[in-house]
């Protein structure tokens, strides 16, 4: 059983290449924006400048045949299970951003310090609520 | 352009209908066992009792149709656009429940607080880093 997971947008961002991003969006990031597919233009609407919300992707480069990873692509790092790490190549590469609104204009959001490289697909985006869930 | 997401495990919980989960983990969900794929037996080899993690399921009972919703179903909400929310009825409707691992029993894991109903597909699971991301 598999599930099909269909894109609702696409990242615009001056990060073109996957060895230019940084590891995690905090670590210097710059900003981009999210340019969702008008079928979901209704899904947006309560979004507001301001807010603290995750953005999924599916991070398209990644090798999904991949388990146990160096962490940080680090060879001094012992082998560590994917699972306890935040690498783009795993199983299912969905990428997990905690961004804030910048702006809104239409079907453009723009986010502060994103790390996904331009074109990434977006798949979800959900509200952060208390305690970081 | 759509992409193939494949479960790598399944949640097992007395929660056994979708009327019954409650909204979110910290509202008193029962504790549940994830059950993983030898396939990915590598990859959770490096997580130990008492960490955070976010476990990513796929919300197989959802109406991916649905771009607005009334919050917590609850009529007097004003219908709001479901990426301001955390309804399951979504385009890509990814689950995402940060818990707390209590057990580790080979392939299964035991955490604290998931909202997900029996046989949910687990997706993926990544650290929790800080500041919640």
């Amino acid at each position: 059983m598999t599930y099909d997971l269909r894109p609702i947008g696409v990242v615009e961002s001056p990060l073109d290449e996957t060895q230019s991003a940084p590891k995690q969006g905090v670590e210097g990031s710059p900003d981009a924006w999210l340019v969702f597919d008008p079928a979901v233009a209704v899904g947006l609407r309560n979004l507001s400048i301001g807010d603290e919300v995750f953005v999924f992707t599916w991070l398209h480069r990644a090798d999904r045949s991949v388990v146990a990873v160096h962490p940080r692509d680090d060879p001094r790092n012992p082998m560590t299970g994917v699972f306890s790490t935040r690498s783009a190549d795993r199983p299912n590469p969905i990428g997990l951003h905690r961004v804030r609104v910048l702006a809104i204009a239409g079907l453009r959001i723009r986010v502060a310090d994103l790390e996904a490289v331009d074109g990434t697909p977006i798949v979800d985006v959900k509200p952060v609520i208390d305690a970081g869930r």
